[in-house]
């Protein structure tokens, strides 16, 4: 998370953070999400951010304000939820790099954690944008977890995704339809 | 959340939050979700607690201290993940009422959020812990929402929780065995 972070200087300065401002992919895929629920089609929510409280001032107990707390590397991805009975996961990443995307942008956990998913017959994958064509694919884990486990490099190029992955178009509602690739997964497996 | 916040008082106090301290079930449930991920049995996690961060302090890029934030209602569950497959939800709760559990320990969203799960074909459920008999109860959502749907009370008497629930018994390792009340759900239907 902390990549999408206002960059750090070296003096101490204290930010404002506003609601989702430059984070368009989260917001497209809230939305989305959100036009899923609404529509009764499925049940996928954002996970809040792990973070770990350190001080907290009661001045009534409902009223607790955080006075210290820190972010910690999530150990699994962002996004979850069920759709047609089925358990779905997946991380949602941007990239202003035009042919590559690195592989730093995701932890190792959370690779696991796609891996793990797919052998409990789970169906992860990753959302992919490439700002500067705003290019959006959807890549299966299997796909994801192949390139990593018969490649050494650090990024995946752009030709991978445009090979294995699927384009979601950003459409007005629902902005981007992963639903439609999942119906494909689900009937005719990862390789249609 | 907040009802296992020390009390708050009107003068204003600063509280150091340690662990996992009187959170004995929310415990038991994670060393069981260890297990199950350890042993390669199912993938489950407490979602993060959901947190408005206001301000940050970014003292470098890898260092940002929080400095002001609040506590958020929970739209969803605490827990979720996949078994066999399946998408799994549920919501822990103790009480240290001795006849019964109160409906406001539960938020209507959370409530809402199990009855779509259901809906969508996941399994959703409650684990509810009575901490003066130490007796802790699986309670299959569609158990829950029916008693909602059909009492006008603010509460669940416990006979309802030993007539409708399973006893989970609790064990060395995994403290709280709820998959294999799952394998039955999944084999007999809820109703086993």
């Amino acid at each position: 998370m902390l990549v999408n972070y206002p960059n750090g200087t070296k003096t101490k300065q204290t930010y404002i953070l506003h609601g989702n401002r430059g984070m368009s992919l989260e917001n497209d895929i809230n939305e989305t999400n959100e036009y899923y629920l609404v529509h009764n089609m499925a049940v996928i929510y954002k996970k809040p951010t792990p973070i770990t409280v350190v001080k907290v001032d009661f001045k009534s107990r409902i009223d607790a304000v955080i006075k210290e707390a820190y972010y910690k590397t999530p150990s699994t991805t962002d996004y979850n939820g069920v759709y047609q009975g089925k358990y779905i996961d997946f991380e949602a990443k941007e990239t202003r790099n035009k042919s590559f995307f690195p592989l730093a942008n995701i932890h190792k956990h959370q690779i696991e954690h796609i891996k793990k998913i797919i052998e409990h017959g789970g169906i992860g994958f990753l959302i992919v944008r490439f700002t500067h064509y705003n290019l959006t694919y959807f890549l299966d884990g299997s796909k994801l977890i192949s390139f990593i486990e018969n490649n050494d490099r650090k990024s995946i190029p752009i030709s991978y995704f445009q090979e294995y992955g699927k384009l979601l178009e950003t459409k007005y509602a629902p902005r981007l339809d992963y639903l439609k690739i999942l119906d494909k997964i689900i009937k005719e497996g990862d390789d249609f």
